[in-house]
């Protein structure tokens, strides 16, 4: 179940992958080649930090497929799926929501510390996108005014406590990815801020 | 023989990355650094992902001294180089075709599969530029309308099938290198674009 | 004293970070992220270049801690900070001093040759920076006029030699430290460059 919802979220973000690729006129080798990347990046960069080898996608050679048939596909109906971006944030809230939870956990199981998986969850949700945003040369989503690190870090925190008093990871694990959907789902329906005095103004 | 090929094309990508700094005025130091980032940074991404220590260039500090030489080299020599913006496109492009073909090479024979051994090559091959883009703030060559990432990848699944059911490095590594170049070349001398249908429209 | 220098540039850097969001209305985690990784990001980089785990702040907790909490509190004095920018340039300016030589000796003890420590302590203290411009979409400070890489350059060759020939960390630290930092905060004073035939013209 995990593991088909981790292979869902990374297709998740091929796709986000291949549409922030959608003004450029590139050619399908590159758009796969930026989707796979965007899928793939963020727990690259977690396993590299953790020393933790070999990297999840060179153990098992599905998530490389799954990415790459994602973007290959999406790339067929680009034109479709850019009309649908509303939709797409969404299931980019979805995906971040899932690798955030998954690879704290997984961090955990490791035998790290809280605060450890905290950071590895971070790390893992939104460094593909930052990867993908400076590759594809579009506005870094980190950098908009709308609550993005935000929910994660509050759904991260909730997440680590919750699983140290009281270890269940069958129950904690939807309810903090459901958590963290709906706080962000919010933040980009309402185009939620936070308070004024949180902003850093020039 | 490869071993003198790998240094060579490491030199010709430390030009590359000195050439990319031209508009900026920069001091040696600087450009010498770019340059050696440009050398070694696509080989450093392999070896961190595969979790292969130590890192070539710590091992073998020849590759170091190499891509710095060459750096401080064509600093001196940079409005002539700049003039032969031509020529190194191509240089580039064997540069590329060595880079690819040496890594999936390496990597197959540390006992990874076939398609590890393609990612790996795209990697080496491609994130050396993709950091001096990005450092030098020019436009990605990934992201330009000639066939770059095409080349390397029909390359790169030609070589691995070879040297499946073949295994004869001293004859499918100058095969596949030559192949690779080629079709470069072409791309870059006729402008060669994907057929239409490959590009995605906006 | 060493571990508490150690922090207190990474402290620095930090700041430096957060002063590099001012004009981007971000909101406060956004903005402590991106302070947390110019703290954290060049140690890290040559952690996972040397196969040196667990990486730094994996292992010592109190690296993450700092990092986070200057960043909250500079976060909210953010405006004044901005209003002492020169003040922060030689705050930075001793960050990298510091953070070059312990780089260096601490990859010395690892037992690592001298060109690998001059070329980790480089690493060290300067991607931290070039991260922290990518991601906040400034001028990367690498590539200003200004001598940058020259004064942690010109450091680190004279102590990596002191310290073959005349082992005395005790002495050779803070002797290299002050030499970057008033070789660098000379640059920023008397806005040096290198001679004219040093630096690449178009």
């Amino acid at each position: 179940m995990e593991y088909i919802l981790g292979m869902f979220s990374m297709g998740v973000f091929a796709i986000t992958g291949v549409i922030a690729t959608r003004h450029k006129n590139l050619d399908i080798f590159s758009v796969v080649l930026l989707g796979a990347i965007t899928a793939l990046g963020g727990g690259t960069i977690r396993d590299m930090i953790l020393g933790n080898y070999p990297i999840y996608w060179v153990s098992d050679l599905w998530y490389l497929w799954v990415s790459v048939s994602v973007s290959f596909a999406a790339f067929f109906v680009i034109k479709a799926l850019s009309n649908r971006y509303q939709l797409l944030l969404y299931l980019d809230a979805l995906g971040v929501s899932l690798f955030s939870i998954t690879a704290a956990l997984k961090t955990t199981n490791l035998g790290y510390s809280p605060s450890i998986a905290v950071v590895m969850g971070i790390i893992t949700a939104i460094f593909g996108g930052i990867i993908r945003d400076i590759l594809s040369d579009s506005p870094c989503l980190l950098l908009s005014k709308e609550l993005y690190a935000t929910p994660v870090l509050v759904g991260l925190s909730i997440f680590v406590t919750l699983n140290h008093y009281w270890p269940n990871p069958a129950l904690n694990v939807p309810l903090c990815v459901a958590m963290i959907f709906v706080m962000r789902s919010c933040a980009i329906f309402y185009k939620l801020e936070l308070p004024k005095w949180f902003i850093a103004r020039s």
